[in-house]
């Protein structure tokens, strides 16, 4: 970890790299100067101290607007700080801003744009987080993951980013998509200030070294759907952590292709509200697959719940890490896509989301036009040491 | 089901009987009759049309203010509707007023009193649902269970009470206490009408009528502290349904004990910023609760979680329900308290929490003073329709 700098110093330093940036990036709905100098003297000292720190507007704060990326909520302002954001700040970190969200947290984007080239996507749904991070503007940033929204951006932005295991952080005072499958997620340059974040987060203590991982490459049934520059980077991988072949469990199988079935399932009922009173104020392509949450049968919902807790069973995930600590596995389908209208495809992170699993984007290879990818670890539940372990271990190697 | 009145009559009806009851009841936070007057004008319709409906207020909603319990909300106004409410508002049910709840949903009771003996508790923590419903103020109420908090009240109050399978019913815009264990519950005092608000709530059918329902009863290991009269009750009920006996299975020994380590480790983290910023707002009894969460070690946490995931296995469930339906089982330890500063003991409620299992308290029966005692049902994970099936078996029998 480099040194850090005192707070106020760091909110400096912050705000002269989002003045340099901000017009091309577009990472923030809403920034406080004042407000984030003010928290700078009187941040409580902690584990974060000096640590200059984005939240996706999908989060409640007490004291700057929330607006859920949606017009619906145009200028409102929570009572309360989301648990998450509160745990954050009283171990020192001082929020600057509310990131970019796309709509609820859905697929539709606004005009963030990715740090390396701005005619790409920074990916979704945590656009703002990732790319704010990976500008160099915070030292961390969280957002939310329900498919592939912290894993794919972090990936296309060239940061590490960790959906940890489900539960593991608060959701209190977060606007929820999917509650079943909703993930707070941590964005970061650094491996080890992510971890500060995620022991503060979760409650646990900072990860220790140990012992060598054991790793095993997984490419899963979408594999031929990744990128051939992606699929040779997670080759190259695995054969520089020298991994097993590993075959996904039978009873894994097909799940990915139906997590979207509990996505809109859930958050059909879930935004209940702004659908009856606000329709018009809902995109197309939300109203779209709400619309098709509203048309699944409640057994087509029940059949893939079912299949998903048979899955997360420590029959099923044994059989999954048999000898092994971690897995190597696509976090996209390859480098950022071009243009701002398609945050890009969450396939390769819906499985993992959905069995709960902790999962982190390792950066340090560029595709084939020079975007960067990240390689996509996974570990058991509650697994997150050996995950940090893990990708101190690839970027060693990577260096 | 009895007829049901218009809207603007059951409003009519339901603010007599307020009136005359809410002086010595004190179910209600607040109560808006010129605003449920205009709704019960312009409700949709649909097959809660005519229904008069109380809220819990740990629920936001739009047109109401939302305390929680806690002074730290005092006066709060939410943006929008929590998902449930807009569900069975969109349904035609015509909202009256939020009805009382503990502090956060906790333990800490308002001054709620029991209809059938004012100087007794209702329970809690949903204390001004089960108390409205049960003094004909509303059709029905919701409220949310997190270890008993809507079967207790439900017998203590002698009206259903349902606890769902965990998940059915939509999380958004509740307050959270305990995560991975709220499950939003309803009240009525009949058994079709809260099987439609279950309907409405779920996105799924009512139930229909279906072949006989076989039934064992679980005495579970906290059996003898029941009082006998409630013993005695289950007894019978179980000799009138001529159900089996069934023991625990080994796999969920002791976590009804342990389900206390997974509210006090999960809400100690949900309350956040309420404990840092207004830590002088919260009850001595609540900060003792969460002091103990801060407490707890992640691995007494993690193993609890672990064995309830387990305990939810279908190997597991099935060996629990082998050759039955529904289990018989007390729903509290007996007659609601007398006092109004303890809403009584939910220690027959944290297994099927934990478990997420639907629970139904049945009234019909009275304990040795002539106050209600529930007798709790339990069925397999979305079984609603049996449990509801099982519930029509019991009260024909007492009939």
């Amino acid at each position: 970890m480099t040194p850090r700098l005192d707070a106020p110093t760091a909110v400096e330093h912050a705000f002269g790299v989002i003045a340099e940036r901000e017009s091309v990036l577009q990472a923030w709905v809403v920034l406080d100067e004042d407000n984030a100098r003010a928290a700078a003297r009187r941040a409580p000292v902690g584990v974060l101290s000096g640590l200059t720190l984005g939240v996706k507007d999908i989060f409640d704060t007490a004291d700057l607007p929330t607006e859920y990326g949606s017009p619906i909520y145009a200028g409102f302002q929570p009572h309360a700080d989301a648990a998450a954001v509160a745990l954050l700040r009283s171990a020192g970190a001082v929020l600057l801003g509310k990131t970019v969200t796309t709509e609820f947290a859905w697929s539709t984007p606004a005009g963030t744009t990715n740090p390396h080239r701005p005619t790409h996507t920074p990916g979704g749904s945590s656009s703002g987080s990732a790319a704010a991070v990976a500008a160099g503007m915070v030292d961390v940033a969280i957002g939310t993951q329900t498919a592939g929204s912290v894993i794919r951006p972090a990936s296309f932005c060239g940061v590490f980013g960790l959906k940890p295991t489900f539960g593991l952080i608060p959701t209190a005072g977060l606007k929820p998509a999917a509650p079943s499958l909703d993930t707070v997620g941590i964005f970061s340059t650094d491996l080890d200030t992510l971890d500060l974040a995620r022991a503060v987060l979760t409650r646990r203590s900072p990860s220790s070294r140990r012992g060598a991982v054991s790793f095993a490459v997984v490419r899963t049934e979408q594999w031929l759907e990744a990128d051939l520059d992606c699929r040779q980077i997670v080759e190259s991988t695995a054969e520089l952590l020298a991994a097993r072949d590993r075959e996904l469990p039978e009873a894994l199988l097909g799940l990915a292709d139906d997590a979207p079935i509990v996505q809109s399932f859930e958050g059909a009922a879930s935004l209940a509200w702004e659908r009856q009173h606000h329709p018009e104020l809902i995109s197309a392509e939300l109203r779209g697959r709400l619309a098709w949450g509203d048309e699944l049968l409640p057994a087509e919902y029940d059949d893939v719940v079912q299949r998903a807790a048979y899955g997360r069973s420590a029959k099923v995930i044994e059989e999954l890490f048999a000898d092994v600590d971690v897995l190597i596995t696509p976090a996209a389908t390859g480098e950022a896509p071009e243009g701002l209208g398609f945050t890009g495809d969450p396939r390769f992170c819906r499985l993992w989301t959905l069995l709960g699993l902790p999962a982190l984007s390792v950066p340090g290879h560029l595709g084939a036009s020079g975007m960067p990818i990240g390689v996509q670890l996974i570990a058991r539940p509650r697994a997150e040491d050996v995950l940090i372990q893990a990708a101190h271990e690839l970027v060693a190697r990577l260096r």
